[in-house]
């Protein structure tokens, strides 16, 4: 995703690149998938969101396309879920800790790709919401599962409140690193404690008639 | 989906997207989704058709990024399968109705976009099907169930014949308007006919042996 | 697909856009759709690749919307596969032929296009691999199993083998059509041999505890 900013932000984009391929990788194993599907899981799950953002508002090609450093991501998470994936567990915490990371900063990023692309503040969110989260709904349904993020924690959430905070940093103080860094830290933090606390949206029930 | 017309046209489309936005809540909360999953299950219901439509044609950024009336309309449905989603069996005809009529609207929107964008009768009433039945493939997708309009009643062959009539009528009687209506009664009035009559389209079975 | 080149090529893509056409139309039957279900699924199988492709490079609007060949060898295969259906098993080997051959010539198609568009070799492989292979995902994911090339054979090895000796004859000698024909029989010969052996690639198992 072609996000020039200070060195930071790229080594934030790595690991996360890196922390969603494996997250894909590890779907593809539990659904028994062969070598090549594990690749093809870690790569759209990598990049599905950013693909779908450039898409809706017609940055194409699609940026990954010419992105060297998402590529090398990708083959790194890969080829890391290929050697570790036995002792997946232990690395628990590394990999929420990326993928926090990774969500914060698509997230951003693709809220003020929108911005730039002259889109209405509320709609930048969306599109923001959307890079950040749909690489995981494609994920899910290519390994035939329900999108985790319709059903667990507050993720989404995350990304909608980390997105808005962005844009009123920028617009109130027009400062773009401090916006990209607090909102970041925000999603990274409602994460950490939706997971903590096991915090949930609430769901609807049926009557049982129905 | 940016449709400029009469004013009966902006209410028909308000009130087709508040129906798709419903039929998309409605199957989240069967397929036990939170509010997030809930609100996005009723977002691509509602746009993803037209979404489809603008990408395959290259209409970008896609027409709903840009609607506010869309926007709207889908929060509409959203938060009111939110308060009534109970009873909602009590308000079938209604949702049927809206329904109906929103697939009438947004084959036919649809099919001109599609024609003003120089393609040829066929395609044009391809891409009018697309953008009336799409979002519900993308709905049965995301809630993990096979997609309704490939298994149930008549549906999209009632977009193909409303497609087929509005290009005919614009193209004999040159009036755009007359067209419209007459290309949407059309479409409601088969799906009438085909859930009364509980009319389907043939399937084909295997031998046993298979 | 807009593939301009000697007839012998047009003879392939009619054939291969034929043989995925069936296999779509009948994993539509497997699954219980009605008419209208198998023939979208027929359509999706043989455009599908091709379709994404185009979305990704940004090749608007996208090649089907205007190549006449493709729809009328998806109405051939669509209307073979009402036909001949219940004794499909008997024409396996014919299929299996046009499938290989289009997905051959889909994959080398999908890798020049790329690369006229100014993609880097890696990457036009991907490109050619998504065109071959991606039809038969969309496929999967609608009829609601998970993808086949996933999980069985080998086959899109076979692309990226295909595509990769493709670039490498041209960048040699420079000659578009032997590489054309090369990458072709490279990609029919390894399916033939995967297929008679039932070469798979590996999967990974994970730990009973997990």
């Amino acid at each position: 995703m072609s996000f020039s900013g200070p060195e930071i932000l790229l080594i934030i984009e790595a690991a996360g690149t890196f922390a969603f391929a494996v997250s894909g990788a590890m779907a593809a194993i539990r659904s028994r998938f062969d070598l090549f599907g594990i690749f093809v899981l870690a790569f759209v799950t990598a990049i599905g969101g950013g693909t779908i953002r450039d898409l809706l508002i017609g940055n194409l090609p699609v940026s990954w396309l010419t992105n060297s450093l998402a590529i090398f991501s990708v083959l790194a998470g890969f080829l890391f879920t290929l050697i570790v994936y036995r002792r997946i567990n232990k690395l628990e915490g590394w990999l929420f800790t990326f993928d926090a990371a990774g969500l914060g900063l698509f997230t951003v990023m693709g809220t003020q790709i929108a911005m730039e692309g002259g889109m209405s503040p509320g709609i930048a969110v969306a599109l923001g919401t959307i890079t950040g989260c749909f690489g995981g709904v494609i994920r899910d349904v290519l390994a035939g599962e329900p999108p985790l993020i319709f059903q667990k924690e507050i993720y989404a959430i995350a990304a909608v409140a980390g997105g808005t905070i962005f844009i009123t940093i920028v617009d109130l103080l027009g400062t773009l690193f401090i916006a990209q860094i607090t909102g970041i830290l925000v999603i990274v933090a409602i994460r950490y404690v939706a997971v903590k606390r096991e915090l949930g949206l609430p769901r609807l029930q049926l009557p049982e008639k129905n």
